[in-house]
């Protein structure tokens, strides 16, 4: 029998593979996109200027960026093939399963552009599926949610930002500036962030050479896994049930007591600080949220009851408390929350399926076989 | 900076699980399913014992097996909102992505089936999802196909088994028991295979807490890689282009000096023999194929160019070549041959999903970034 190669459960710690699109550094509280400190480029850029840096490796110059945000505009709406079916899938759709909305709608658009295995197609067009997959995903998000609540798709605006325009197909205004940036700048904080559990699905898939809507498609089912984390709505419903400051410290107590898990709290990675939390908390202090009051107040008794109950456990406020607030202020209901994230994640997922496809080996582990031994004879 | 684990790439060798479902032995050319030989399964049981065995664990008593035939093929039918979907599935179809049109369909059911995060679910639940998943996957693929032909959707019959049913719903008329036979043969022999690239992957996007029909989406998506293998259609293509048995020995000759790769041989695992080509060989030689000749020859002629080009690389014929003619014998279009695949194999992911979730710990690899160190300063 061949010797395995034993580590740990879940492949933790394990590199799996090399990238260059980014890295996390846990202990520093830093993340970075090629080489940019992530919260920088949230806090002083666009969502297309972190997109093209994320793909094609440099920020774009000024040309660069105007043709970059010229050609992904280009791409956001649907073909009437794809609009011609959509109504299929919203009719199936059910509103507390958001992200497999969503795949099923993106499964039209990768049925309709034919894409083929990469193995198969140039570097351009592979470049391009992903600009185009990236470009469609808020279109799809938006068209559903207006079929859900009995109105007509809007349809997207070449003139405005990918975010703006994100807001403007959801209610068919052009969304306030700055509700418009808030959006903008969480999408950017939450493109790429090492190997999570979505971002290596969508590698395994296009590690057998097919294609990459179906990487996409296999990641958006591993956001869609409650254990994945990045699910801002379910803060809101804690925020909910505590209703008021005043209660926020009962209520971690008891939650902790029953064994709960306080959402919003702790990381595989970030042992003292994340940095999407503090970047997302100035961002919701400046663009005004009627939460704060209650967030601060459940940072502060979770912290206090962490360090009491858990001491030498880190579990610092998470990307998901103050996102919470920024996408609800920002206009967006709460059920799109989580589809919002693969809006942005998508950026991240499809430049690792290309940095896959472009220095590839078929992941293909092998598993332990713990049974009793296989029946000799007859049986 | 946390120390990274090194394995080798694509994490092979690399024990990713513990399973006891299954184990292939590649030095002995054998493998099991629930330590009963799989090419002895596939000769003397029908698909629904293997399929009850590799899910409970154990070959299913007289009564149990009837109830459980009962209970699946209960469960082939759409239900009336995913037929009244399918169609806007269809016309996006392409014959030359028969998995992604089938995944596309199956979306529809998880969707109306409205698949929570196994998390949410109960054991019985899960099971129950399964069971669904599998019955209901021949219905889409027949569906689809009779779709792409012009014809209606033939609904399913419950007094025939598995295989016999999908053969009826394909072309609307009892099969033949020997054909149907061969194709229970060929399915009950491709149900699992170890830690594949498709089985992996379900385990992993299970790993998230997902919805059974997630981690199933995202193994169809792997599965149409064609890095995968498992695609003797592609065989098929081969044996057309050589045309009669004495073009063989030119024909390969040629290949492997243009340095392609020959299909239907070669296993990362086996080393000596493949089981599955010595079982499906035989169904074919009993079921009768105008293609026995040349597969023949083309055997004998890749067995000796091998040895004299390629010394001391095993080599050995794998599962496509003789499953192709059987598939074809069976009465299957080329373009089915890979959603046949599905069909069966279906059985060994969902019960890898149930197995993670029964004993799951989220599987979150590292990657090693390995671009240049982050900028400091102002840029």
């Amino acid at each position: 029998m061949t010797q395995l190669i034993d580590v740990p459960a879940g492949l933790k710690g394990v590199a799996a593979a090399e990238t260059s699109i980014g890295d996390v550094r846990g202990a520093e509280g830093f993340y970075h996109y090629r080489q940019y400190d992530a919260a920088e480029l949230a806090r002083g850029r666009t969502f297309e200027e972190a997109w093209h840096l994320v793909h094609a490796g440099e920020l774009p110059d000024v040309a660069q960026l105007a043709e970059f945000a010229k050609r992904t505009a280009a791409r956001r709406a649907l073909t009437p093939r794809v609009a011609r079916a959509l109504p299929a899938i919203a009719e199936l759709a059910a509103s507390d399963r958001p992200l497999q909305n969503l795949r099923a709608a993106y499964e039209l658009v990768a049925l309709d552009q034919g894409m083929k295995p990469w193995l198969d197609v140039s570097a351009e067009d592979l470049a391009d599926q992903a600009i185009v997959t990236t470009a469609v995903f808020p279109t799809l998000v938006a068209a559903l949610y207006r079929h859900s609540t009995g109105k007509s798709p809007v349809g997207p605006r070449e003139d405005l930002g990918h975010a703006a325009n994100y807001l403007y197909m959801l209610d068919g205004r052009e969304p306030d500036p700055a509700r418009a940036r808030a959006l903008e700048t969480y999408l950017i904080s939450t493109i790429d962030h090492g190997f999570n559990n979505s971002t290596f699905t969508g590698r395994v898939v296009a590690s057998s050479g097919a294609d990459l809507g179906s990487a996409v498609i296999a990641a958006l089912g591993a956001l869609s896994g409650p254990l994945h984390g990045g699910a801002p709505s379910r803060v809101l419903d804690m925020l909910d049930e505590i209703g008021t400051p005043g209660r926020a410290d009962a209520w971690i107590r008891g939650a902790l007591a029953r064994g709960e898990v306080i959402m919003g709290f702790g990381h595989p990675v970030y042992r003292a600080t994340d940095p999407r939390d503090i970047l997302l908390r100035q961002v919701a202090e400046e663009l005004g949220s009627p939460r704060l009051d209650l967030a601060k107040a459940v940072t502060t008794s979770a912290r206090a009851a962490f360090a009491e109950l858990k001491p030498g456990v880190p579990l610092p406020a998470n990307v998901e408390l103050y996102a919470a607030l920024v996408l609800e202020a920002a206009g967006l209901p709460r059920e799109l929350f989580t589809p919002t994230f693969a809006v942005s994640r998508v950026v991240g997922w499809t430049a690792h399926i290309v940095e896959q496809a472009g220095h590839n080996k078929i992941i293909r582990p092998s598993a332990r076989y713990t049974g009793p031994e296989p029946r000799s004879g007859l049986w």
